[in-house]
């Protein structure tokens, strides 16, 4: 069924992959819904998170993933140290496979890490987001929270607003849900657009009420704060009033669309706190189908998916 | 049984409630002192540790308590980070409930921490310390460990003795033990001394001769140190003349008193050395305790104890 | 069959003491060489990692190799903290054994800290590294390894190169190898030399090639470079000149000669990357190594096979 050793972007993928992974997220999705939530599936296995940049939110539903699978987890959290040369990477890597762990979720400061990572070690590489590149396990949680809603991606306008230049959320959702026939529109600050963003499969819109006009799913992005302090425009005052998501906006869109954030919420930045709360948005049960996906991968990976 | 959907603090409960929780823990203490520790009570929960201050004792008691249940758990340790404003507090647990978390233990900085965050979550709470208003558990504890050796709590004169403005411990202990029967006497430096403490419905003593004066019950408190290097009296040096507990001042309480206290222990200054490896000191016991007291919170709260 | 409680050092085993923690050494590795890494053995035990000192390979070994026996893990990081007194450690692991912990792994700054934590808790304590004194189970994967490539210890040439004075990796094997039968030679910087190497049982050699000369086994051991940067010689560069292996270096070994290192690695320090990854180098298979050791240690002190 799935063919790859490794999750380690969605511009890999074709869309059969990713329609297997969504199908057995639903099935994991059942499971866990009626508060089951200890499977013996991958008794025996033991799963690292090696995170070499912060994260609660990507880590414990990994971590949390792995154990409703019975598999032993350790985390190695690297955060403080600054970026590593990628010898260390991989003899860090090759230390833990030789500790017999049956798959390694990488989270890493550099793109290409996870990649790099999967070419010197023998067991199964998931990319939990690397540098600006990927984070496939977002984007599918992203694309099973909507089909769940829509019963399908095929031909959905989705609309991704915010800083699309350094956004791997964003770019493994405009490859996921193009794959999956949606038409994704992207806006943004034009200092924050990839001069080639278009190449990877978007279609740029000239502002963001033109991206959200009639969507079915709006996407804003986390404003990393940090990034914004070198005194580019814009300003965080100035990014709320010109790209941030408030009601008035979002009502541009379809009515029923989606509401959609890869969290956490810089609330009154990106978006609104009446759109947070709203009844649109799904940004906790994007949250809840997270741990579902990423059951679907650990099993597919490394519980007898693949072959 | 027990009605309540959280424990938020001794407060809000019954003398019903606490005598509940201590039969349970009797219960758990007893198969643990046979070095039977792994029960399947739990399996198929998950308990996540929310600990925004540091703590090594509690977090560790906690999180062996929900093991030895068969719960994973997950840490969540934002020690380092200042205290946070309650949205973010909220976006986070909401967070970690979307997760498929059965029960959250917090640790905050922020009074009523706790509390908030059982208004915005479903799961069960439990307060593991919020700033300066509650610490359930560690009262429990240490009541339970008075009854297993007095048999009753009714009658007794307990003395509290330290930094009582401060301390969640003390005002759960005077809630605590004042619903069960006993008298419960303060004494400390006036700086450090709530000005409405008889409201608590501790009584205050004039000296600490005066407060351990046949007590049944000796309890000392954890002198901080971060807090006294603000040059307010008393000094290091100043406290433990004063209102540190020695052999001398031991006497004053009856001969069969028991000696407390929350530990970690500054050694020479809220308790000499002497009385800390003393006949009479239950440290090491209440240690023990501690980890009953939490398997029967986790019990009742997740397992089935409740209603 | 093995009558100590704790697992200090080598320099007080036997060699039967030895020769028996790998036997069972070579009892777990069979089995997860088959790729079977959940054995109910230590179901119910509790196992804490107490690491005061910065460690991601051997603590996470130790941690694996407990989940893969089915104990319970819990971690206590202090690192960050300074070097604590003997008091606070005492009290701190008289805590953890109150809380019902059937075994404490300690890695510590002092020298000793290891044996002080065993002469005050009733459960077994092993040592994990402490000061400069020793590292018992990394020496008993480094013996394992060789035994594993030659059958025998007996008779065999070992050089160890590098900082002997700091070096408890050395110490250990010194004391371990030596016990077996085998002939070890040290070679260093003079400043980095103990003045009374001879006295462990270790012969000195005066030049890096005497020491490597008709070898079996070459050690060589990490740099701290931390250490080395107070100005004293050698400097980092004159280092990897004077003592660090090459392959030319590595050909005055005999030509099956094992390449030992404890890792991680400074590449192009105390080894080139050539032999680092060259066929002689077992760096790789010692990590594998260690966790079947660590099994073997946890087994025999908490699980059965000690009295």
């Amino acid at each position: 069924m799935f063919k790859h050793r490794h999750l380690l972007g969605l511009g890999k993928l074709t869309a059969e992959d990713i329609a297997y992974i969504l199908r057995l997220t639903a099935s994991f999705k059942e499971i866990i819904d009626r508060d089951v939530k200890k499977f013996p599936t991958l008794k025996g296995k033991a799963v690292v998170n090696l995170f070499y940049e912060a994260s609660t939110r990507t880590r414990n539903s990994f971590e949390l993933a792995a154990k409703y699978l019975s598999a032993d987890t350790i985390s190695f959290a690297s955060s403080g140290s600054s970026v590593e040369k990628g010898e260390t990477l991989k003899d860090t890597a090759k230390t833990l496979e030789m500790m017999g762990v049956d798959a390694i979720v990488i989270r890493h400061g550099s793109s290409g890490a996870a990649e790099f990572l999967s070419r010197h070690v023998r067991v199964p590489v998931i990319n939990a987001g690397d540098g600006t590149h990927e984070h496939p396990t977002q984007a599918l949680l992203d694309m099973f929270t909507v089909m769940e809603k829509k019963g399908t991606l095929s031909g959905l306008k989705v609309a991704i607003v915010g800083d699309i230049l350094h956004s791997r959320v964003a770019r493994s959702n405009i490859f996921g849900f193009t794959k999956m026939g949606a038409e994704v529109y992207v806006a943004g600050p034009a200092t924050l657009m990839p001069p080639d963003v278009e190449k990877t499969g978007a279609r740029l819109a000239g502002t963001v009420d033109e991206a959200v006009k009639d969507a079915d799913v709006v996407m804003a992005l986390r404003i990393q704060l940090e990034r914004q302090k070198k005194g580019m425009f814009p300003t965080a005052k100035e990014y709320s009033g010109f790209f941030g998501i408030n009601g008035e906006r979002l009502k541009l869109a379809k009515p029923d669309a989606l509401l959609l954030h890869p969290g956490p919420v810089n609330r009154g930045l990106e978006l609104c706190s009446e759109v947070v709360d709203g009844l649109q948005s799904l940004i906790n049960e994007q949250v809840r189908n997270g741990v579902a996906v990423r059951m679907a991968v650990l099993y597919i990976l490394i519980g007898g998916g693949r072959k």
